[in-house]
């Protein structure tokens, strides 16, 4: 299958390597997000702009009867925008798997499965240790702040400590930045430490982790108890859920199985290269 | 959804606590294996019988058009019994969830998962602490032997350590006895280490686990690293996945796609009660 890439930072270079490992697909080109589109020559097209931009993009291409890939990480905004691009894709008989990342997308799968496995309980998902872009963007905007890093350190049961490295504008106030970050909307709520830093490139590095637990109840009986983890780089791993993703958007619409999907509405055989018969002898 | 229970063993008795906690569900009937089954009115059937019993069950009932939901766990047998039971499931416009417990089942999708997150690298699932419900068996068969427990512990990559606890007929001696057992062929790969006891019915403890790790490549980018632990009362889990797979199933034949499927062939959303929407806004 023909995979483009539209939109060249983190996500889309990671993809792009993804695509080129895949054993069963092309890369029908990289675009940048103000390219005329109209000569791209693709099956299945991943949505790499900001997050912002994706829906736009997916309507459009949906339109256009080309299946789309996103990792929309807006968790609110999921259902509206899955409801505004589905009949789109029905009416063009296409599929956009939206929101394929690892949260949202495989943390998602994980947090279904675990509730088919235990229907009662409390699951948690704990983030970190790894940078919050939402939040490293709010960092930035505090006036007197020159560049920064906003570092997420999971507490546990879904709490979350807040590491804040800045560097400060020539002139700028420690304190004073450090209490209007400690004000703001996106910190307010967190244990919160601001740390003036030299040089903040010196500190990036695109490593994340996730703790996912739940203990629940099968039945009638408590007490079980799953945990999933993992340490990863951010967007190697989103560019490759994408680019799994693809594959299955690809034969979803050979199947007919049109629409705007999420990850838990598509069978993980469908992630992986191979036959559905190879796939079962080899993995369940 | 009608749900109906054949079997009632360990399994039958835990799926009945699932079924009577699904908001969506009625107990259609507990059978056994002997009775007449021309009056089942069900929507599903949950195959709680012993193993080697429910590939006949499964096709008697999909002849029927009654779908049905298996744990069948002879995992070198899983691809064969699916692709006897599929041709039965479209010819009679059925679904059968076959393989559906915690391994093969819930393990195999978290195992398809991570393949689709790092396509290349190793997985290790490593079993236990828990009972072995086929080594126990082969322990029971060796002369001399009255009763018996091999539990299954975990040493890392995929190795094993089986503890055997038995207890001895009277006037047989134990050390021809754990000679006998070092030698069984289900024995003599693992480090085995034999012990006497006065009750292994003062043993007994259903509680399993499961600790399941891959490290692997997504993209060109190495080391990223997953791992998937749970400690569960065995038939409650199972029970449980079969009760939610039956949902699935339902849902499946409902929309027309028929056939014989393993759990990574499934949407996970599937399984679960209300609506995807609602499903969507929750845990994606």
């Amino acid at each position: 299958m023909k995979v483009a890439i539209l939109g060249f930072g983190n996500i889309g270079h990671a993809a792009e390597q993804a695509v080129k490992a895949a054993p069963d697909m092309e890369l029908a080109g990289i675009f940048h997000h103000n390219d005329c589109l109209d000569c791209m020559d693709a099956d299945v097209v991943l949505l790499c702009t900001p997050t912002r931009e994706v829906p736009k993009f997916a309507a459009t291409m949906a339109a256009r009867g080309i299946c789309t890939v996103d990792s929309f990480d807006i968790h609110g905004q999921i259902p509206s925008f899955r409801s505004q691009l589905d009949p789109v894709c029905h009416a063009n008989k296409t599929v956009s798997i939206i929101s394929a990342g690892w949260d949202p997308g495989t943390d998602s799968v994980i947090r279904a499965l675990l509730m088919a496995m235990a229907p009662k309980g409390l699951t948690y998902t704990n983030f970190g240790p790894g940078r919050s872009m939402g939040h490293t963007v709010a960092a930035k905007a505090i006036p007197g702040v020159k560049n920064a890093l906003s570092m997420t350190i999971p507490l546990g049961t879904g709490i979350h400590r807040r590491m804040v490295y800045i560097e400060l504008e020539e002139g700028s106030d420690f304190k004073t930045v450090e209490a209007a970050l400690l004000k703001d909307d996106y910190f307010a709520h967190d244990e919160t430490h601001v740390i003036a830093v030299d040089s903040v490139d010196a500190l990036n590095n695109v490593a994340h982790g996730v703790n996912l637990v739940r203990s629940g109840v099968s039945g009638d009986t408590h007490n079980q108890r799953f945990e999933f983890n993992m340490e990863i780089n951010n967007p190697a791993l989103t560019g490759q859920v994408m680019v799994s993703c693809a594959r299955a958007a690809f034969r979803m619409k050979q199947r007919g199985q049109f629409g705007a999907k999420t990850m838990i509405e598509l069978a993980p055989v469908d992630l992986l290269p191979g036959s559905v018969e190879e796939n079962v002898a080899a993995l369940v």
